[in-house]
């Protein structure tokens, strides 16, 4: 295989070094129960989400901003692994990993690329702009949808409560009101079924 | 589950729905050769794809429509099925079946998100604006780059022959002569290595 220039070929390199994330396995299941997900489809779906709810935005936000965002932020995943965002402990230690992580694979790209996709990721992790709201708001709403529709398979297996559940995922409604909405519905459905713990 | 809309109940429902996509097999495999790759994982990587190498279409464009297309291009094969391109009868046959599962898969959303999405999957499969056929060429890159990388694994199952391999590909220049140059020298590698018929 060869390249014009230096520059494409670490750009093809980049785009065969993220095959990996295909093997990066999350804690839910996909919607048919029939094995979990990994971070490449995890990627796309919430890509696929941000195109169809961002009209449910608390503030304007940049679609394509956000598409960019939920496209690369696991990508880091592919050094550090998943960790489930209710193992608060072990979601700190993931955190030195990441950064390394990011210097890593990012860095396969050209200087330019390399810096943007550093930024993007970044802005994601901070949750500060309307963009990195949403984009969180829809990480979250995907594996709370999955866990509602595989029989809260993920909350069951890693004992998580009711008081957590709302702990971690009620910066939803920074992101949208409406999706918090929905996924209050759903979290008032599993504490008055008593499918898990308080 | 509750919504405060009829809408995003239709949004959601699509939501789910498409995740049958991750059922969906293609023909190659992943880079380590471990497993067909699905069209989710598939349509994640052209979206990145596109972040990364829109700087070489051979014309100006807009890479959030390029990523659009890629995301949803593939969703009419929750019904349709994948079909190798290489297979001239099949595809033709699985044309009408693509329309019906467009209408019935982007018909779960909103009148006005089903209407948008299935302009820019006819826009993609016309391959007439620069967005579609930039697109396009990455569509094929991706499987290119995964023959190559896998000892030709679908090309030698599906006896595809070096003439087929120019015939179905050689559209990756309307897109981008860059992407296409390299694609040349995997051809020309395979060519002189004779590990597949002329």
């Amino acid at each position: 295989m060869d390249f014009i220039s230096e520059r494409l070929k670490n750009q093809v390199e980049f785009l065969i070094e993220i095959d990996k994330l295909k093997h990066i396995f999350r804690k839910t299941k996909l919607f048919n129960k029939s094995r979990f997900e990994n971070d490449a489809e995890h990627a796309w779906h919430l890509a696929v989400m941000a195109l169809v709810l961002s009209e449910y935005a608390n503030e304007s936000v940049d679609v394509s901003k956000i598409i960019k965002m939920v496209l690369i932020h696991d990508i880091v995943e592919i050094d550090a692994g998943d960790i489930i965002v209710y193992d608060t402990q072990m979601r700190k230690l993931a955190e030195e990993k990441e950064k390394v992580a990011a210097e890593r694979i990012f860095g396969i790209l050209p200087e330019d690329q390399k810096a943007e996709f550093i930024d993007l990721w970044r802005e994601f992790e901070k949750r500060e702009t309307p963009e990195a709201k949403f984009a969180a708001a829809i990480d979250r709403f995907e594996p709370i949808l999955q866990n509602y529709l595989t029989d809260y398979f993920a909350w069951k297996v890693h004992d998580v409560t009711i008081g957590m559940l709302y702990d971690k995922n009620k910066h939803i409604e920074d992101g949208s009101k409406e999706i918090w909405n929905v996924v209050e519905s759903i979290f008032s459905e599993v504490k008055s079924k008593g499918v898990i713990k308080e």
